[in-house]
């Protein structure tokens, strides 16, 4: 039986990779659209609209993914300004928005998977603690990696090896209910 | 002579009604078209790509304006954040970002005219400093106003009267730079 091909849309080739790994009863193809960012603070809505963006441009089976960062001391931010607000603000001005308060964040990915007949969303959240300190270790890609530490770990994100992620990312956990409603092989594994 | 005619675009009527009495050489049109608020920190971009997207609808002459709040302290924030940052953080959050530091704040606005030639951006600034203590005068539309204390005033934008605003303000100067622009009997006053 030919394997169904599926889009995943993303510039950055370690999001796809982890995809593949996780995806595996299907063919998934790497794609780099320019799509546009729709400017809201609800993030299933950018993921649906992109997705139905991308679906248009390809119209084929397309998974589009976005994360954010949520600090609990607010409703739903930064979320999907989780980016912006950090180009903006900076460490200094997260650390203010934070300080002496509710120190606990999450991260949360969103997956829409979207074809001609159905279009489905998945969750995947990773709770935690924002700190003051700084890691050393910092990727410009994930400026808060260096401030966030998961639960279950007493070091930042950014410290933390790619293996031991894989066991509680949210990119994972949406992933893996993903591969589930694809189903196949892999998919008992979640 | 027939007057130029210019479609001023706005869901705001008091925004148009204000643009209107500054801009009498023109004959000035209120349109309001849904156009997409393209995701950057960019305020000169959003104008200059919204007033392109006013421009493809309508093919005629068109004018599109923009305010955002700046806080000395960061560079340019929230500024094309201004209203999103409010919704997810409200003074509380504001008041965070800028404890012990920096009040000063200024307000601008951007406006682009552009027609089939033609594409010319104006400014106008109005300087003054975020005060802790919220106003009692609080309109949903301008949340900032209650918290903003421009120079040589002593009390926040929303206790002065409209009247008094239309001196400094900063949507004043740009639409006055555009008056002078557009040309005609009124340009001279400003």
């Amino acid at each position: 039986m030919k394997m169904k091909q599926v889009y995943f849309i993303t510039e950055n080739e370690s999001k796809f990779k982890e995809a593949r790994l996780i995806l595996q009863n299907i063919k998934l193809v790497m794609k780099d659209l320019k799509l546009e960012e729709p400017k809201t603070l609800d993030q299933e809505q950018v993921v649906k609209n992109k997705a139905e963006q991308a679906f248009q441009k390809l119209k084929k089976p397309v998974i589009v993914d976005d994360t954010g960062i949520y600090f609990s001391e607010y409703k739903i931010f930064p979320g999907t300004y989780t980016k912006t607000l950090f180009q903006a603000i900076g460490f200094k001005g997260v650390e203010k928005l934070l300080d002496k308060a509710n120190r606990d964040a999450y991260f949360k990915t969103i997956i829409c998977y979207k074809d001609g007949k159905t279009e489905e969303i998945f969750f995947g959240i990773w709770k935690g603690k924002i700190v003051k300190e700084i890691s050393k270790k910092f990727n410009p890609d994930w400026e808060y990696n260096s401030i966030f530490v998961p639960q279950n770990f007493n070091k930042p994100l950014s410290e933390i090896s790619l293996q031991e992620r894989a066991k509680f990312s949210h990119r994972k956990k949406a992933l893996a209910k993903l591969a589930k409603f694809l189903g196949g092989k892999n998919a008992k594994k979640y």
